[in-house]
């Protein structure tokens, strides 16, 4: 197998030639770190992923979670993996001091080890992951006494996080959510219910599982407005500080496609009427608290994407570099000898397509974790335009990843041709991993919504109109780059076309027809993705040029060019795409909405 | 599991409606036939398909074929199915009578069956496919001998046909194989070599397995100027009729993604010099005989991802349809009953979406079989221009239906969710064993090559101008009907557009740089498809808009209106595509062709 897995050094270059993450360093909260800091947990991660994660990636998916008497049985690796994210600081790597945590940038405590270690092996990343979100939602909205009594064991890897949100009747409708929760005069509630997909759900590489659990105190008003937040944990802490069983039991696990290195459960809550939680802030305000771990989780899931494509990426290179097949059309003589597939231009297409969908969406998504960072430290109205920009892109950086993952992987898979089929290849395992993304953590279609219709109309279009100005910002600087600038102006277009059509459909809005206004979301979502990308890669060029004007050394100088060669790709081959996405989104048909479904039959 | 796996009257429709295969009733050689034949043909392949295939689906993909010292074991019902395909005279259905045949028309007794049994289990129908492939080879260019020796046990199903053409160090590269026949005085040749990835190539569902084989009589010329055919049978057949090993050994079988329940195999001939194998037809013109068979192979890939993607798109649908989930967006009442999931619009695209993939590949794969029965009973120029016409139509036949297949099991297991995900729902097998189809019988990237590289110029790009004509003629019958003549004009600037692009490769062809002519030839193949499936779109709303100004019962009205919605999906959604496949094609920038590839590292 591939020994590359993820880029290092353009890591190092999103780090800290594209988003300068040393200039977080000068806000008091990052003042003790350094770029040698930095660094270290960079080497640091790679160490981990090589030694911990990389090894079990195969293993993991042939030898599943096992569901045996209600208990499931993980790999013996994650009991490792968990307690050496716990003893390496990284479950709460961007946590406060006071909490325990290490106070670092999202960009090198959350982004960065997330992408090395997920591109490693993206099941063993869930689980110290997950833990990190729940751990993050106790910080934000618990009290005192649950920090307490949670945190330490979280963030020490020994006990498992989770969000319960998804339920057997509701699916991605959190309104319809059941679970109920009857008050009691010690204070806990009384819990019954069940929830199901729920990832890291149960199992024995940790001593006990804290599940943040969406849920609905007995008279609660219905729909989301009357969804409350619960710690439920597996075992629940006596007085004496032992664990008793919380009448939280695993029904059963799901058996996947991929991503198997993970138990996805079922979860009956209460089924011996013995089930307590305890609420996490105010009544009824538990879909908002959730949303905090959920945006990270969408975030997360882009990552886990592009860590898969990433892997592919190197995987397929390092094929189409070392076997021979066919010769050059322009030299057909037989009797020469055969040449790497990388000599053909159809392979060096698919390869391009990787390299562009791997490093435009990880800066995208090191894009959104800079401006992460940008809201801690802002105050005020700036604070608030952060976090629009962020809360704006969250669906974009889910979706792009993850859908253009998938064709990412395909075409690691094609390049291997009948190897990349089969299983002595990690390429067939990334192609039935990555597939997960477009669906867990809200899927595509509910991200076009999320994006279409909330993120881009909230506050009267705010968070639209800043990201509007952060595109043209780049394009600005790169109209001066004679190098660029023609791409530039293609984007620059792109841009002017996107405002049209977003202009166009908040007007079929305010003709009050929401089902026309949203038909085509997700057709809006993946337009905005080539937009963001496209201005990610234009970013990552300008960045590229200017090296590349000043003196750098051979090495640089390819990694440059390959930065400026791949721009050139996207610009040629998936920019062009957007002009379909836009013919159908300015044609207000109805198509989708008035239809009969029983034509369909 | 959902119980339809193809719709019947979709079949009918195209084989009476659009296709009127009971014109072909009036020639000679179809003279027997009658309608009620060809339907007692589709009643009794539903019925087998019901019976023998759709059982098994799953445990074919769940059990495996083992490799046993040497020996492959399959699943038992391989037996009963090759055994039932014979007896039912499936394979040979469209041979001479004189032969053992049954003369069908190609629509009726090649495309109809393989369409329903590889719906409702692709990896079963591949045995009697394959079987029927090598017996074709053997009719068309075998001598008597051979046809008495082989014919009778491959057609009743007892004995397996493959083709033998891949070799581990040539790939997809045909001009590097190596096997090696060295003649005798006995007429044979002793055989030495390898194969790889051979599907069907060695199993216990069949008594013997006869190889049609591409190898290189020993001292032959380099490149395929060398290559010749031969049948190298797993059991050579004695002067006393007993069969005895004749040293094709397999050597493994591999491990795939899916298309779980056919073993594709490595196999070695000549291990202790005792293989041996007839030649077939004249010495080094076997890739052009293997050309007849592989031809036939790839429609028949076409055929099974469509079949594969049929069965994904009845699964989903009824899943649709059952499933409740959220409310329409016009009415969020929290406390309104949930709609089932077809009641969003973004859940019907998706639904569109298949429908228009699964049956604009069929009616793609039937006009293909069309031409080819229109070329069997044609003489002259006109025989010869219906062969062209297939032969151009072939890759993207193989190509348009793999491809998009793939997309249209991904919106299959997207619309069941997490579901779609498990593999308690068929989605997830579906999505696994398509994903074989590009890779396959020539690669996606292969099949570009052939199309643009030679199909299109052959004969001075009379293949390429029959096809046009031929689409001009849907579009100018269009053009007078009122219903359509939008969809007839947008076409029509598609095909110029087309025409256009295909001037300007052709032109960077002659002017002699064919790495340039053929970079994004895979991107042409997709164009080509696009504007293919769009003529069956209009040809099928045709007929289906003649049909519902005529008097019709409401069932009937429902599919025809099916028919009209299902081309406006393909026109408002699918045709836009085109125009971002015809900007890159129009770019002959050469960047695959000049870049350097260590830019890639």
């Amino acid at each position: 197998m591939a020994e590359k897995f993820i880029s290092e050094r353009n890591l190092r270059f999103l780090l800290y030639e594209v988003f300068d993450v040393e200039s977080l360093l000068q806000y008091p909260r990052y003042a003790d770190h350094s770029r040698e800091v930095f660094d270290m947990v960079i080497d640091t991660a790679m160490k981990m992923a090589r030694d911990l994660f990389k090894p079990v990636l195969t293993e993991m998916d042939r030898k599943q979670p096992q569901y045996i008497n209600g208990e499931v049985k993980v790999h013996p690796q994650v009991r490792t993996v968990m307690r050496e994210a716990g003893a390496g600081g990284w479950i709460g790597a961007t946590f406060d001091y006071e909490y325990g945590g290490q106070q670092l940038p999202e960009m090198i405590g959350a982004m960065t080890p997330t992408a090395i270690f997920s591109a490693a092996n993206y099941s063993a990343s869930v689980y110290p992951g997950l833990t990190t979100g729940a751990a993050g939602l106790i910080v934000s909205f618990a009290d005192k006494a649950m920090q307490d009594l949670y945190l330490p064991k979280m963030m020490a890897g020994e006990w498992q996080g989770t969000m319960a949100l998804t339920e057997p009747q509701a699916g991605s409708s959190l309104a319809d959510i059941t679970l109920t929760a009857e008050p009691t005069e010690q204070g806990y509630y009384k819990i019954k219910g069940q929830k199901i997909f729920i990832s890291a759900g149960d199992h024995d590489g940790v001593d006990n599982v804290v599940h943040l659990t969406l849920g609905r105190i007995k008279g609660a008003p219905a729909g989301i407005r009357g969804i409350s937040l619960f710690i439920i944990p597996k075992k629940r802490i006596e007085p004496d500080g032992t664990l008793k069983f919380n009448d939280v039991n695993c029904a059963g696990i799901y058996h996947k496609m991929g991503y198997r290195g993970a138990p996805i459960t079922q979860l009956a809550f209460g089924e011996n009427d013995d089930c307590r939680g305890w609420l996490v802030g105010e009544p009824n305000k538990g879909l908002g608290y959730m949303f905090q771990m959920m945006n990270g989780a969408r975030i997360d899931v882009g990552v886990g994407a592009t860590g898969i494509a990433s892997a592919a990426y190197y995987a397929s290179l390092e094929y189409a570099k070392e076997r021979p097949q066919g010769r050059r059309l322009s030299s057909k003589d037989p009797l020469s000898p055969q040449v790497p597939i990388i000599e053909h231009p159809d392979v060096r297409r698919m390869l391009l397509f990787q390299k562009a969908i791997v490093e435009g969406s990880l800066s995208l998504l090191m894009q959104c974790s800079k401006y992460h960072d940008l809201e801690k430290v802002s105050e005020g109205e700036k604070k608030e335009d952060y976090n629009l920009l962020l809360e704006l892109l969250t669906p974009v950086a889910k979706t792009y990843p993850s859908e253009m993952g998938i064709l990412s992987c395909s075409a690691g898979v094609q390049i291997l041709g009948g190897y990349g089929y089969c299983d002595e290849f990690p390429l067939e395992q990334f192609y039935r991993d990555v597939r997960i993304h477009p669906i867990h953590e809200g899927t595509t279609g509910i991200q076009g919504l999320d994006l279409l219709g909330r993120k881009v109309i909230m506050k009267n279009g705010r968070a639209y109109k800043f990201y509007l100005s952060e595109v043209r910002n780049t394009i600005a600087e790169a109209k001066n780059d004679p190098d660029l600038s023609l791409y530039a102006q293609t984007l620059e277009e792109l841009v002017e076309k996107l405002d049209e059509v977003t202009k166009f459909l908040v007007g079929i809005a305010t003709q009050g027809n929401p089902e026309r206004f949203l038909a085509d979301a997700t057709l809006y979502l993946e337009l905005f993705g080539i937009v963001s990308v496209a201005w990610q890669w234009l970013l990552q060029a300008l960045v590229a040029s200017r090296k590349l004007k000043a003196n750098c050394n051979s090495e640089d100088e390819s990694f440059y060019r390959g930065k400026i060669l791949t721009c050139r790709y996207f610009f040629a081959y998936e920019v062009p795409k957007a002009q379909a996405l836009m013919v159908r989104l300015m044609n207000n048909d109805g198509l989708t909405v008035d239809m009969n479904p029983a034509y369909l039959d």
